[in-house]
C-alpha cells in the first residue's frame, strides 16, 4: 500500500489541488491552501485509495492505517497547540468526505469530535462560556448520532420539543445549559436504545466511527444510484478529511466571517466580505446578528466599526491571502475565515459566485490586469448569464408578493394588468397599456395578443408550449404551466386558492424564477438590449463595453456559425445585430394568422378542389412575397432558410369544440336552420381534418404532397420575393426547407415542384438567383436514411424539437403537464428533454444523418434549428458531432455564440 | 464484342433459362422451350449488352450487328419456311422487349411487322380472308405509329370513330375490308403528319425501328422512375426480341388455346385448357366466341368436341409438351399454343396461377410423384393462400350486388343484418341473429359488439384502426374506412350515394376484397379452420391432410418459432392449435373494458390519492388474476408474455365529446343543478387527462412509473394465478413485459416493482416461480440505447406498430384515410409500412437495437408483436436480424410458421 494519509497545516501540506482523484476535491483544495503558506487549521487526507482498498477487502482498513493516523494526528497537535482527548486544553476535530467531486447522497459532516463529559470541561474553559459549551456537546451528540449512527433525527427533535413543552419555552436559545446537560444525557440514552451499544465516549472510538461512516456512506443506495444516474465509477472512492476546530466565539478577539475577493455584485475589484466578533459561522448566515463590513471602502454605515478598524493587522493579512489567491487561482474566490483568540484561520477557498454583470465585468477587467488570457475569460461566462443581462430585471430591491409558481419559460420581468382574452391585450396594448395576457393555453390565434402583451402566463404546457416557445422567440417574458391557478373565462378571473385576481388587477411575472406575484413590482431594463436595439448609446454603458469585448474574443475562438429563427423582418434584424449570420428558420405558417390572412387560408383549406383553391392561393401569394422580401431584405447577403407550410391544417380553422356547443345550443334552443346548416358544413370540414395525433397526422411535406398547389405558391412567393430585391439591386440568399420528411421519394417530389417553380420565376423576371434546396431532419426515418435523403438535400437542418418528439415517443404538448415533473423527480430523466438536448438517444440519431448525410454529399451543410440550438450543452454537442451552424431565436444568439467559443475551448484547443 | 444475338427454334437454341441477364427473362425462357426440342416460332433474341453498348456509345449499334441480325433472320426464315419481306409467302415478326425483369415503363410488343401494300397480298393469301388481312395491317400500322413512332393513340382512335361514324355503324366488327384500308391510308398519312416522315414500307426499315424504339425505352422518364422507386440498376440494359409470328386463323386445321398442366382450381393432376379452332389468342380471352375443353376428361358438354377427339394427334403431342414442361419445370405450367395449318407452336409456358387450394394439394402430390423435394413444395405456397384456407370464404358461384369498397382490413365473408350499436349486435348476438356492425369507427367499448358480430364494418379507419386490428385479432371479417358510405346513428341507417341501408336490412363484406354487398351472399366454411376447431374430423378432409402435411414439412426446416398474441383463454386455446409456441403479447387493457370492470377501472382512474385508488384496485385484482389464470393455464408449458396497462387512461372514460354536448343540452335547457355539477366533474377530469397527440403521451410505463400502484396489482395478479397454477399442478411461465420504454430507467424503478412483487407473491404462496422481466422495444430511442436496457431487460420484444408511428412520425390512427393513399399512388411509399415492416428505417433501428442489446446481455431473447409478426415479407426480415421468434394473431399462426421456413429455404440452406 502506498502513503494512505496527506497532512496539511502549519505552513505546509503534503497534497496539492492537482491530487483530486486521490485526495478529493476537499482534500486537495485544503493541501493547496497550506501549501500555499496560508494558515488553515490543521488536519490530515485519508485518501480515496483507502477508500477502493476498505472495499475490496471485505470493510477491512489497509494494515498500518490506525498507526499512520495516529502520527498524523500528534502533528496536528503540535501545530494547533492542542491534544486531541485532553481534559485541559482538548482538540475537537471535523470528519468530512470528500470525492473527487462533491457527491450528495454521501455522509456530510461530523464536527467537534473529540467531546465528552471530560473533555468538555477543557473546552468550556476555553470558550469561557458554560451554555455555548453544553449546545455544543449537544449538538455534538445529535449529529453523531444521527449521522453516524444512524439514528432518525426526528427523535432527537421530537425529545428537544419535549423539553421546551416541560420548560415552557418555545425557542431553542431559550433552554438553559443544565437543559442541554440533560437533552445530551437523554440522547444519549436513546441512542443506546436504538442501536443496542452505549454512545462512544472515546474520542478515538468517536473518530474512527466518523471515518468509517464515512467510508460506508460511499456505497449506500442514495450514494449508488447518484453515481449511477451520473456515470460516476464505484472505483473512484471518496477521501476522508480529518481536520481541527477552530472557534471564532472564544471572546472578543476572536471572529468569524466570510468574503469576496471582488464585489460579487457589480464585479468591481474591490474586497468585499461581513464578519462577527465572538461568533461562529452560522451566526453569519443566520441573521440573528447583523454581520458588519470588513474594511472601510465597503462600509455602509460610518458609525459602525470595520474589521480594518477593528483589527487592522487581522485585516492586513486577511488582504494579504486576498491578494494571494486571486493571483493564484486566477479567478473571483470566496473565503471563510476564523479568527481564534487573535489568530486568523482560513477555512475555505472557492470560486465566488456572481452576477451576470460581475461575471462579465471581473473577467474582462482580469484580462486587462493580466491576470487571465481572452480564452479563460470566455470560460468564466455562465452561457445563461449572457440571458440575463438581456432581459428586462425586476428591482432586487423591491418588495415581492409571491402568489403562485409556474414554469420560468421565457425569462424577463413583466407588469400590467391582467387581461383574458388575445383581442383585448391587443386592444389595450395599442392604447399604450401595460398587459399581461393570462390563458389556460395559448395557439396560433394569440399571437397578436401575445405581441401586444408584456408578458404571458398560462395554466397548462410545459417549456414548449406554444406560450412559451413564442414568448421565447419575441424575447417576451413567460411564466407558463402554472397549474395552481384556475382560469375562469367567464368570470373574467383567475383564483390560486381563496385568493382572486380580477381582469384589470395589476400582477408581475418573473420569467426568470416563474414566479406570479401580485401589483406592480418595478423593473430595470437591460442596457445591453438597449443598445443593441439602438435606444442607448454604446459608449453611455460600461456593461455593454465589457460584453463587446467578451463577445470579439467569443467570435475569434469559436468556429460553429449561429444563425437564428425569426419569422419577421423585426427580428431578423434585431437577431443580426446580435451577431446571426443568416437564418436558420423562418416559418411561414405564423405568417397565415394575420387579420387579412386568416380568412383567406381557411378558404384554402376549405377547397375541396384544385380549383377551388386557386384563388385563395392567388391571394395569399403577394402577401407572402412581400413577407418574403422584408426578411431577406433585413438579412441581405446572409442565407435564409425558408421552411415551407408545416402545422396541420386543422391548426388555421375554429376550434372544434366551441363549434360543437355552439351548435348544440342553436339546436336546442331552435336556432334558425340556415345558421345551424352553415355551421354544420365547417364542423363536418373541421372533423373531416381532425385527427387522433396531429402531430404525427397530415402535416409537413405530406401536405406538400397532396396539395402541391400550396407548396408552388409559397416556392413562387420566395423567388419572386428573391427576384424583385436582385432587380433593386440586393443579394438575397433564400434556401428553400421542406419539413417533415421522412422517407427521399418525399423530398425528390417537393422539390421537383419547387425547383420547377424557381426555374419559371427566373425566366420571368429574367434574373439568376443563388437558391439551395434541402430538408428538416425530424423523424428517426430522416436520419437513419440520411444517405438516400442527402441525394435530394442540398442541406440538413435537425428540428430537434419534433426529433426528440419522435425519439421519445413524447408529445411537448402533452408531458410537461403530466409525467414530466414526477420523471425528473424520480430521477428518470435529469432534464426536459425538449429544453436539453439528449444527446444519447437523439444524439445519436443526430450522429448517425450526419455520418450518413456527407458520406453521401461530402460537404453537406448541416445545422440545427430546434429549441435546443440556444442550450449551452446542446449548443457543444453540434460543436463536437459537426455541424455547420446552430440557430435560435434572437435573444439567444449571443449565448449559442458564447456555447461556440466554449466548445471549442472545452477540447483543449485554446483561441 | 460478344455474341449479341442468339438463335431459338427449329428444335434448338443458343440460350436457355439461366441467361436472364444477358437474354433477359421472356428470351431466356423462349431459348429454354426450344432448346427442349419443342416447336416454338423461331427468332432470336439481340443481348442486353448491345442494350448497353448502344448507350454507352451515343445510341450507336455496335459494329457487325445488322449482319449478325441478317444472319439470324435467314435461319428463322429457313425454320419457318417463310422470307421476311416476301411477296407471296411474308414471314412476319413481333418485336418484344425483354428485360432481367418485367419492366412497366417500357416498350412492349409491336406485332406483324413486316406487312406492306407488297407483303399483305401473299398474307391474304395464306390465312385465306381478306377483311382479316387487312385489319391486321390497319392494327399493326396503328401499333407501330403508337408505339415505336410515338403518335398520340386518340389520332387512331378518332380516325377509326369518324369512319364509324360516316360508315353509320358502331362496332370495329363492322367495318368492312375496304373501310379498313381506308384506315391504313389514313394512319400513314396522319403518321407522316405527326412525324414529318413517311411511314416505313421496307420490312427491314420496320424491324430496326421497333428495335430502336425497344432500346430507347430504357431510358424514358417513366422507366427511369420505374428502376429508381425498385432500385433496378441502369447498367442491367434490355435485350430484343424478334419472334416469327404464327396465325391460329388460317382456316380450320389452323387454332388457338390456353392450358394448365394441372387443374388450377383444385390442383387435380388432370390436363385442363380450352381453344379455339381458326382463331387467334385474342379470341380466346375475349369472350366473343365460347373456348371448349381440350379433352374429354374435363368436358362440361358431352355434345360439343374436345380437342382431343377433334385433332387427337395434335393432342398427342400437346400431352406430352404438358408432361415434357411439368417435368422439366417441376411445377405447374400455364401454356399458350397456336395450331397454324395442322402445326403446333407453343407460344409460352410460364408457372401457372393457382388457387390456394390448388396450391396445396400440387405441391404435396409433387412430392408424391417425386417431381419436387419437400423444401419446394414449401416455397410453393404462397403465405397469403393459407390466409385464404382459413376464413370462410363467399360461394363463388353465388350472384354479388357491390355497393361500396372499403379496405381489405381483415379476411373472410360475412353476411347478416345491419345494427348501428354494439350493445344492439351483443342483444341479437345472443339470440343467435347474425348481425354486421357498422360504425362510423369502433373503439374498445364496442368489443363486445364486435364479438357478437358476424363482421364488422367502418366508415372511417385503415388497416390498423382499432376495427381491423381488433377484427384480425378475433379472426373476424372487417372491411374499415368504406369512405363512400354515409352513417347516421341517428336514424339508423347508413347511405351510399342514392342507395339507403336501413336497420335490420341484410348486407354481406367481403374481408379478402374489401366489397360490400347487398343481401345474404351465400358462405362456404373452411374445412381447416372447422378441423382446427375439432369441428370435423381430420381424417374427413383431404384439405386438411395436405395442409398438415406441408406443415409439418414447415416446421422441419424453419428456426425461427412463432408465438401469438391472444388475450383470451379461447384465444390462446385456438392459436396452440395452430401451432403456436406460447404467448409474445397479452394485452392486458381489453380485459379492463368488461361489464363489470369499466365502472371499477374508472373508480381507480378518476381517484386522485393513492389511498383512494386502493380499493378499486383491490376490486380488480382477483378478475385479473383469474384472466391470468385462464391464459397461462391454456398455454401450459409454454411462455406468457403479459404486458402491463398500456394504453392512456382517457381511452377508458367516456366520450368528451358527448358529455360535452350533454351538458350544454342540461344548461340551456336549465337542467337539475346537481346533475350539471356531477357531470362537469367527469368532464372536468377527462379534460385533464384528455392529450392532444396520446399516442405520444402519458401511457405505457409513464402509467408504471407515475402509478406504481396499477402496476403492482397487475404484476401481484399475475404472480397469484401462476402462484396457484403451480400448486394445482400446472407449469405457467409468465413474462412481465413493461411497455413504452424509451431510457433504461423507466425499466429499472418499475421492474423493481415487479421483482419485488414476484418475491412477496412467492414467499406468501411458499412457490418457486419461473419468469423474466423485459421490456418492448416500440420507441426509436428504445433500439438506440438498446445496450443500456437489455442490462435491465430480460427480453426484447419488439412492438413494430408503434416503433412504425414514431420512426417514420407517422399515426395509424390518421394517416390511412387520409394522405396514406396518396402516398402509394404517388408511389412515394409502395406499401402501408403498418402492414408490411419498413426494413429500411423501421428495420434498421430494430437491427441496431438486437446488435446493442445482444452485446450488452448475449443470448437476450428477441422477438416481435407488432402487427408485422404475421406478415410473410416483415418474417423473412424478423429471421434474417435473428430473432427468436415472430408472435402474430391466432389466425396467422400457420402463416407465421410457413414464412419463417421460407426464410430459411431463401437463404439457400434447404431443408
Amino acid at each position: 500500500m502506498n502513503k494512505m494519509i496527506y497532512l496539511f497545516g502549519g505552513g505546509n501540506a503534503e497534497g496539492n489541488a492537482g491530487m483530486k482523484n486521490l485526495l478529493g476535491g476537499k482534500g486537495a483544495n485544503l493541501a493547496e491552501m497550506a501549501g500555499l503558506g496560508i494558515d488553515v487549521p490543521a488536519g490530515f487526507t485519508i485518501s480515496t485509495e483507502v477508500c477502493t482498498a476498505y472495499y475490496e477487502n471485505n470493510g477491512q482498513y489497509p494494515e498500518g492505517l490506525h498507526e499512520e493516523a495516529a502520527a498524523n494526528m500528534k502533528k496536528v497537535e503540535e501545530v494547533m497547540g492542542a491534544k486531541f482527548g485532553d481534559m485541559d486544553n482538548p482538540l475537537l476535530v471535523s470528519v468530512r468526505s470528500g470525492a473527487r467531486i462533491s457527491m450528495p447522497g454521501m455522509m456530510d459532516t461530523v464536527l467537534n469530535i473529540g467531546l465528552n463529559d471530560e473533555t468538555l470541561k477543557g473546552f468550556i474553559a476555553g470558550i469561557g462560556n458554560e451554555r455555548t459549551g453544553y449546545d455544543s456537546y449537544r449538538r455534538f451528540v445529535q449529529m453523531y448520532g444521527n449521522v453516524v449512527l444512524d439514528v432518525d433525527g426526528h427523535v432527537f427533535e421530537s425529545l428537544i420539543d419535549k423539553k421546551k413543552e416541560a420548560r415552557g419555552v418555545s425557542n431553542d436559545t431559550e433552554l438553559t445549559s443544565s437543559d442541554m446537560k440533560e437533552l445530551v444525557k437523554e440522547f444519549k440514552a436513546v441512542i443506546g436504545e436504538k442501536t443496542g451499544k452505549p454512545f462512544p465516549e472515546k474520542p478515538e472510538d468517536q473518530l474512527w466511527g466518523a471515518i468509517s461512516a464515512v467510508f460506508s456512506s460511499w456505497e449506500t443506495p442514495r450514494a449508488v444510484s447518484y453515481r449511477k444516474i451520473n456515470s460516476i465509477p464505484g472505483h473512484w472512492g471518496t477521501a476522508v478529511n480529518v481536520q481541527a476546530m477552530v472557534f471564532g466565539n472564544m471572546g472578543e478577539s476572536s471572529g468569524t466571517g466570510v468574503a469576496f475577493t471582488r464585489n460579487p455584485a457589480t464585479g468591481e475589484n474591490v474586497f468585499y466580505g461581513e464578519y462577527l466578533m465572538n461568533a461562529q459561522g452560522e451566526d453569519v448566515v443566520a441573521g440573528t446578528r447583523t454581520p458588519k463590513q470588513i474594511n472601510k471602502a465597503t462600509k455602509k454605515d460610518e458609525s459602525v466599526l470595520s474589521l480594518e478598524e477593528e483589527m487592522p493587522d487581522i485585516y492586513r493579512s486577511l488582504e494579504g491571502i486576498r491578494s494571494k489567491l486571486e493571483k493564484h487561482y486566477r479567478d473571483m474566490q470566496d473565503i471563510e475565515f476564523t479568527i481564534q483568540e487573535g489568530k486568523l484561520w482560513m477555512l475555505q477557498t472557492r470560486t465566488g459566485k456572481r452576477t451576470a454583470v460581475a461575471a462579465m465585468r471581473a473577467a474582462v477587467e482580469m484580462v486587462g490586469e493580466g491576470l487571465i488570457a481572452e480564452a479563460e475569460a470566455i470560460q468564466r461566462i455562465e452561457p445563461e448569464q449572457i440571458d440575463q443581462l438581456l432581459h428586462p430585471m425586476f428591482d432586487p430591491k423591491a418588495e415581492k408578493k409571491v402568489v403562485a409558481k409556474g414554469l420560468n419559460a421565457s425569462p424577463g420581468a413583466a407588469t400590467g394588468k391582467v387581461v383574458f382574452s388575445a383581442d383585448e391585450a391587443d386592444r389595450l396594448g395599442q392604447k399604450g397599456e401595460r398587459v399581461i395576457l393570462v390563458r389556460l393555453e395559448t395557439s396560433p390565434e394569440d399571437i397578436h395578443g401575445m405581441a401586444a402583451a408584456q408578458g404571458i402566463l398560462t395554466a397548462r404546457g410545459g417549456m414548449t408550449s406554444h406560450a412559451a416557445v413564442v414568448a421565447r422567440g419575441m424575447g417576451k417574458c413567460c411564466v407558463a404551466g402554472c397549474s395552481a391557478m384556475n382560469v375562469n373565462y367567464g368570470a373574467k378571473k383567475f383564483t390560486v386558492g381563496d385568493l382572486e385576481v380580477k381582469k384589470g388587477e395589476y400582477v408581475s411575472l418573473d420569467g426568470t424564477t416563474g414566479e406570479v406575484m401580485l401589483g406592480e413590482v418595478p423593473t430595470i431594463e437591460s442596457e445591453i438590449m438597449r443598445v443593441t436595439r439602438g435606444e442607448m448609446k454604446s459608449q453611455d454603458s460600461a456593461l455593454y463595453d465589457y460584453y463587446e469585448k467578451i463577445m470579439a474574443w467569443v467570435d475569434k475562438v469559436r468556429r460553429l456559425g449561429v444563425r437564428t429563427n425569426a419569422d419577421t423582418p423585426e427580428d431578423a434584424e434585431l437577431a443580426r445585430r446580435f451577431g446571426a449570420a443568416g437564418i436558420g428558420l423562418t416559418r411561414t405558417e405564423h405568417m397565415f394568422f394575420g387579420e387579412k390572412r386568416l380568412p383567406v387560408v381557411r378558404k384554402m383549406i376549405m377547397a375541396s378542389t384544385e380549383e377551388e383553391r386557386k384563388k385563395p392561393l392567388e391571394e395569399l401569394l403577394p402577401m407572402q412575397r412581400e413577407d418574403f422580401k422584408g426578411i431577406l431584405k433585413a438579412m441581405d447577403g446572409l442565407p435564409v432558410i425558408i421552411r415551407l407550410l408545416d402545422p396541420p391544417l386543422h391548426e388555421f380553422l375554429p376550434s372544434h369544440e366551441e363549434l360543437l356547443v355552439e351548435i348544440t345550443k342553436l339546436k336546442v334552443q331552435g336556432g334558425a336552420a340556415k345558421e345551424i346548416a352553415d355551421k354544420e358544413v365547417v364542423l363536418n370540414i373541421i372533423e373531416k381534418l381532425r385527427e387522433m395525433n396531429p402531430m404525427l397526422g397530415h402535416r409537413g411535406c405530406r401536405l406538400g404532397v397532396t396539395f402541391p398547389d400550396v407548396y408552388r405558391m409559397q416556392a413562387r412567393a420566395i423567388f419572386e420575393a428573391a427576384a424583385e430585391l436582385v432587380q433593386e439591386g440586393y443579394n438575397p440568399i433564400p434556401e428553400v426547407m421542406i419539413p417533415l420528411v421522412g422517407h427521399v421519394n418525399e423530398l425528390r417530389l417537393t422539390k421537383k415542384d419547387v425547383v420547377e417553380v424557381a426555374g419559371e420565376v427566373m425566366k420571368e423576371k429574367g434574373v439568376e438567383l443563388k437558391y439551395m434546396v434541402g430538408t428538416m431532419i425530424e423523424l428517426p426515418r430522416a436520419a437513419l436514411t440520411a444517405d438516400e435523403i442527402a441525394e435530394e438535400a442540398e442541406f440538413f437542418s435537425y428540428g430537434t424539437n419534433d426529433l426528440t418528439q419522435t425519439t421519445f415517443g413524447f408529445s411537448r404538448d402533452d408531458i410537461e403537464g403530466k409525467f414530466l415533473p414526477t420523471y425528473i423527480e424520480k430521477k428518470i430523466l435529469s432534464e426536459n428533454p425538449f429544453a436539453v438536448l439528449d444527446q444519447r438517444g437523439v444524439g445519436e440519431l443526430i450522429r448517425i444523418g450526419i455520418e450518413r448525410g456527407r458520406k453521401a454529399r461530402p460537404g453537406l451543410e448541416v445545422g440545427i434549428c430546434g429549441e435546443h440550438g440556444g442550450e449551452p450543452s446542446s449548443v457543444e454537442f453540434c460543436h463536437r458531432v459537426g455541424m455547420d451552424y446552430v440557430s435560435c431565436s434572437p435573444f439567444r444568439v449571443p449565448i449559442a455564440r458564447l456555447s461556440a467559443a466554449q466548445a471549442v475551448l472545452k477540447e483543449g484547443v485554446k483561441g
